[in-house]
């Protein structure tokens, strides 16, 4: 009988607001499921795809899947094959860290292949390689809360320094994922290449606020904190409804919103499932006046990460 | 008997950093004394002022303890009179915080002498106006610290947000004050308007580090986030021994270095009060290699703040 193990990871939002560039967390149940199976003959093949509409390559210099795992395998200086099946439970290009889900599922299922040569914290290593080919550059604030689950900084890729942070209890996500595809190449080229030194001040202070707050369970602190000058002033204007979502949701008690990722996705953070719940039915009537289809998930913030089914 | 009360408050190490106009910390023993009394007629007078060699102004609106306290009994509306003595323990434009402890110790005495009507974050408030008078700038990252103690975030200052951190057990600071007037204007004339992304970025993930490292208490990461690439790269140059400093330290185990305020003062953080012993040795000789008579204070980082004594 052939060896084969299959695994999830989950959606996750990355440049948390103020956490621009270094900062991810996990959402729940949202995911792909990717199957991995060894083979005698060596080198890597997706055999399968699912969930995608055509859109993913089964090349494996192309694919995240195998791009991934090939990074491990080469660490290991393993010489034998693998099959890749991968099940996409993510919308492509949406903000919500689809590739990063398909690399992080692949690694943690070779990895319990192989009788686990790695911990988690190393596979990130690993998946910024399939970041590198899907998205042009090898960051890694989605791979590493897919992977590790809950709240994860990055303090420095070089070399790369991945902290696992608190999450606190009763925290609450709600994504609205518009349907809409926005240009990865457009969102980074409004950003401004110069910041001013007052507005990199006034990050600085944010993201040291939401850390604390993260620590101190503090959901005021990170409120106050949850607040970016530097990429969404600009990136926002990409995103349909982003402010009228923001005036709309002012005053029922959510901590914060901010773009998911480089967008369209929007996440908004709440201190209850209930406050989620009502930015949910506001969200549907925002988007409704915008005039977009729109997909909305609540979620706890997931402090699992991706995990053998 | 004419009543009155006598508080000390702490120098203190701002712009820490990576925490560049947001962190500051408090040092043990060093410090200013200030004694105010009540008295019948209205308005403050300073009285009496020692170890400053006649540089600080008697005039109500230029002293920085009469213009802490002007600002703290309009706040209470009260009509009353007060004298103010105060006892310099800080050289002053050292970097050190010198004018922050004036106006804390101050402000701490005034507080006592009145009954408490606020508490010590309250004061801050207060101390801000004091520093515009001294250092042309309400910034809060010197009295805070020298206020509260320990480690302290100012996230914002439209309002005054203040976030006291923890301080990791076992963490000392070596101070070293160069005999050696920095002019203030030119330290910040030098200081970059615009800042990369990319530095803006690393510099967030550096803070974020920091902060996580004193929630964890985790040296390791405190040391590694010790790194400041908006302020220091262009201040350090004005700092003789700066560069010397940090080479000759960098294989006996501190955690890492940078400048006091805007200089000429340089802080070493240790994990040890021993490592921090080293490098005051190793410090008496590069300023002796550089042809500068140099101060050298070790302190636990003080976690108490101003008091009355």
């Amino acid at each position: 009988m052939k060896k084969s193990i299959r695994a999830f990871a989950p959606a996750t939002v990355a440049n948390v607001s103020c956490g621009f560039d270094i900062l991810g967390f996990a959402i729940d149940e949202l995911g792909d499921q990717v199957e991995v199976s060894l083979r005698e003959t060596p080198g890597l093949e997706v055999i399968h795809i699912a969930g995608d509409n055509g859109k993913l390559p089964y090349e494996s210099e192309k694919n995240t899947c195998t791009v991934a795992i090939q990074a491990m395998l080469q660490a290991l200086n393993y010489q034998g094959g693998m099959e890749i099946s991968l099940y996409k439970g993510l919308p492509l290009g949406s903000g919500m860290g689809s590739s990063a889900a398909s690399a992080a599922a692949a690694l943690v299922a070779a990895n319990a292949l192989l009788g686990y040569p790695f911990d988690k914290k190393s596979l990130v290593n690993f998946a910024v390689e399939a970041e590198r080919i899907a998205c042009g550059a090898a960051h890694a604030d989605n791979v590493a809360p897919s992977l590790l689950g809950g709240f994860v900084l990055i303090r420095d890729y070089h070399p790369l320094d991945v902290i696992k942070l608190p999450v606190p209890k009763g925290l609450f996500c709600t994504l609205l994922h518009p349907h809409l595809e926005l240009n990865t190449a457009d969102s980074r080229s409004v950003l401004r290449k110069q910041i001013s030194l007052k507005d990199a001040t006034i990050q600085s202070g944010n993201i040291a606020g939401l850390i604390s707050g993260l620590y101190q369970a503090d959901f005021g602190l990170i409120s106050r904190s949850l607040k970016d000058v530097i990429a969404e002033p600009t990136r926002a204007l990409l995103i349909p409804g982003f402010y009228e979502l923001r005036e709309a949701i002012q005053s029922i008690g959510a901590l914060g919103s901010g773009i998911s990722g480089s967008g369209p996705t929007i996440f908004v953070l709440s201190p209850s499932r209930k406050i989620a719940g009502e930015v949910e039915k506001i969200g549907r009537k925002v988007y409704q006046k915008v005039g977009l289809e729109v997909d909305i998930y609540i979620s706890e913030i997931n402090d699992k990460g991706a995990y053998v089914i």
